[in-house]
């Protein structure tokens, strides 16, 4: 058995009150589901790349509390020894059902759905939250940085902006199942067996006597890697043209300069002015390395300029996940069932309100292989062509399932009996699938302004469930 | 010796291809320093609170490679046999100079500065980074939003939405160093000893037959600890009569309803509707606590239309640092001296050229107390009374010390040799510096708006380093 590198302690504190808290009413052990979803898809698009799964599997399947930590929340004094005491045989037990990493996946669809004793399913609130929230709100900038870079490359290499060591091999990992080709991170690469790349500093500059020397030391060092970062002094008067020279020299000696990198300045402009160098002295292979505060707007003003960049190297607006949305993805994590009854949480807002109860999602695909709509629908409930959905913000938008279209479901169980059950892929294939899953939405759901909005809708089945739960909830009032 | 939780892999690509070039050419045992500095203040703020030292200290003393490491770095096929052995032996042996944690710092000063081999202090540039930029970062937003709550209290519970479970426990760590006075986060809890603290989500109502249910059986188990979450279903109608009535029954017993929290809604406007109710009701004591996307801002509008709120929970826009900057502060670590010579990074603009030479950070003080601006000066230099002093992004502004006005290093050394020199105080002491420091400021420092910018200055000294190293450069173009 994998033990898993996280404390059992990675929790908030509340979901250790609740859990004394059932345990004291006997409630502890009687069945429970928690949907984990979210409500807005991040940066104002039209889609998520669902992230962070293998992790928080082995997060579950190694959960266990150890002596230390009990004797840490024995000294908090707000625990009792019997509840200590049940803690300490306290394991994930139960099922968990989610779609593969890398599938797309959008607002208001449940993504994990935890089945097990309220004690279980409950405490482990905290901890699917922070590992699925994050590496999936980082696959999909990602993605979107990925398409935003047409045929260009994406090398993420945001490690000395990320939150501490571990939010930087998240983000790297995350960034590769969202179509990020390589990372700088030397430990992701060696943990995850992503490519990493590299080249110097200005301070490798700096150290030298001046560029040219700077740049042939380089050279000399790694005459089939080499990328030289040209605007320490001046990029057009001294960077280009001194790695002009040492292009002319590696080739003299049987090497090909691999490429240049810009940090500073007009990318769109330098990055023509460069092409424009290279290819006139006979150097169409050298490839342009861009860097500086990149993200999709950027790269994607860039490449409306014309600039001619091959590879975008995007560090802090990656690893921080800036963007409209504040660097977070709003996930949550709510009970759709408990002691065999369907649950909701009403709020004034009926786009707020939960959906109840388990749930399949379904994904319909026409006969084109693109992606038409997302339908949540009852465990039991069958679906097909012609079946009426409703829009769960705002159900007097209905329609129904057109002929033709044909319903997959996404997800599939991923963790039995506290025991994972799936093997997970390499995330190659996570990657694969991403890109694969973008290319079939409908069009125009990868624009970056405004983009048109995939529909996700609710069974008949479903809508009739809330309706009533609403009723009697409105009923008691 | 203290083992570091970090690999040596953390790090970008580039430190070791450069490490490797170095040690091509043989330079890589000549002495370099480097500093470690920002440019901007972050959050549009006139300061930042440094942290982020102990764990930076931690990595530096425990850095080495593994065996696994080295297999993993030989895979690569990029390093040559006899680099990969050198690296076998290679630790951290140089000097760190530093404040205390909790200092307040300003854009441009050296927070760091690290002095050693070129191979050393350069290949340490990426960890150092990722640890203080973001440590620093979480401690500064911290501060602000402590501040903006004035005798209000400030708990931190983003861990669910932090970058990975690490990156949840550096918030919690940075954000007790910038003032907040207590977690969610049970695991920061047990690492650090900050206080935790903690209630119910509203999965707690929901598995119960109705809200009062709830509410009792919550009180039952934490009379004396109990925080009612009084949102579910409608707050002034339901959630806050019904913690009334918990409270009465509480009382009759003997204990206190210790407080209610509010989740959404018009968090000013509730605030006093309840803070009306337990009032007139008798209960004086209850303590209102509020949440939802809380920043420095929005917690400045709520006390401004005269909110009632003890403590403020404070989540996502902490655990991503929010704001204007894009959660990220851009610390960048560059070579100021190597192989016996002062160096200079020039760009067009003169605001970025770097500041040459092993620098003093001296803070000028007022008979008051209060902080009157910081002077950055050679090593050598003694500066007095009376001294000129220049302004760093342009050299036209310039002024004298006044009359008065004592400095003092705020650095120190905290490494030698490879070895931790000073004891880390407790996390307490670092907050307690902070509150003091900034208290410190000169008048409209705190402000949230257009805040008054602290001078940085630079002696005459460095100033006349700096322009010959310029004109130098220039000459040579």
């Amino acid at each position: 058995m994998k033990r898993s590198q996280y404390s059992a302690l990675l929790t908030d504190l509340y979901e250790l009150t609740m859990l004394a808290g059932y345990f004291d009413e006997g409630m502890h052990q009687k069945p429970a589901v928690f949907d984990l979803f979210f409500r807005t898809n991040p940066f104002t698009g039209s889609y998520a790349v669902f992230a962070g799964l293998e992790p928080a599997l082995h997060y579950l399947e190694g959960l266990r509390f150890t002596e230390d930590d009990l004797d840490y929340l024995k000294s908090l004094e707000i625990f009792k020894p019997a509840f200590l005491h049940f803690l300490r045989d306290f394991r994930f037990t139960g099922r968990v059902t989610a779609p593969p990493e890398g599938t797309v996946v959008f607002a208001n669809e449940p993504l994990l759905t935890v089945e097990g004793t309220l004690a279980e399913a409950q405490f482990v609130e905290t901890a699917l939250l922070n590992i699925i929230n994050f590496q999936t709100l980082a696959a999909t900038k990602a993605a979107r940085i990925r398409l935003s870079a047409g045929d260009g490359e994406v090398l993420e290499f945001g490690l000395r902006r990320a939150q501490g060591p571990d939010g930087g091999l998240s983000v790297a990992r995350a960034a590769f199942i969202g179509g990020v080709r390589s990372t700088s991170n030397v430990w992701a690469g060696e943990r995850f067996g992503i490519p990493v790349k590299g080249t110097h500093a200005h301070s490798w500059i700096m150290a030298f006597a001046d560029e040219l020397s700077a740049f042939r030391a380089y050279a000399d060092s790694f005459p089939d890697a080499c990328i030289l970062l040209v605007d320490t002094y001046d990029t057009l008067k001294s960077g280009l043209p001194n790695a002009l020279t040492v292009a002319r020299e590696l080739r003299e000696r049987g090497h090909e300069l691999f490429g240049i990198r810009l940090d500073s300045g007009d990318l769109a402009y330098l990055s023509k002015e460069a092409r424009r160098l290279f290819d006139e002295a006979g150097f169409p292979g050298v490839k342009i390395v861009a860097s500086n505060e990149l993200d999709e707007y950027v790269i994607h003003s860039i490449r409306d300029e014309g600039g001619r960049i091959d590879i975008y190297g995007v560090g802090t607006r990656l690893a921080t996940c800036d963007g409209e949305g504040g660097g977070a993805l709003g996930g949550v994590y709510k009970l759709v069932r408990f002691d065999g009854r369907p649950k909701l949480k009403v709020t004034s807002d009926i786009a707020k309100a939960t959906l109840p109860d388990c749930k399949r999602v379904l994904r319909g695909i026409k006969r084109d292989g693109s992606f038409l709509m997302d339908i949540l629908c009852l465990k039991e409930e069958n679906i097909a062509s012609g079946a009426r959905v409703y829009d769960p913000t705002n159900p007097l938008r209905n329609t129904t399932v057109p002929e033709g279209v044909t319903l997959e479901e996404i997800r599939q169980t991923v963790m039995e009996g506290g025991e994972i059950t799936v093997e997970s892929p390499p995330l190659q294939e996570m990657a694969d699938r991403s890109l694969a899953e973008l290319q079939r939405l409908p069009e125009g759901s990868l624009r970056l302004f405004n983009p048109h909005r995939y529909k996700v809708a609710m069974s008949q089945g479903l809508h009739d469930l809330r309706s009533r739960l609403m009723e009697e909830i409105r009923r008691n009032d």
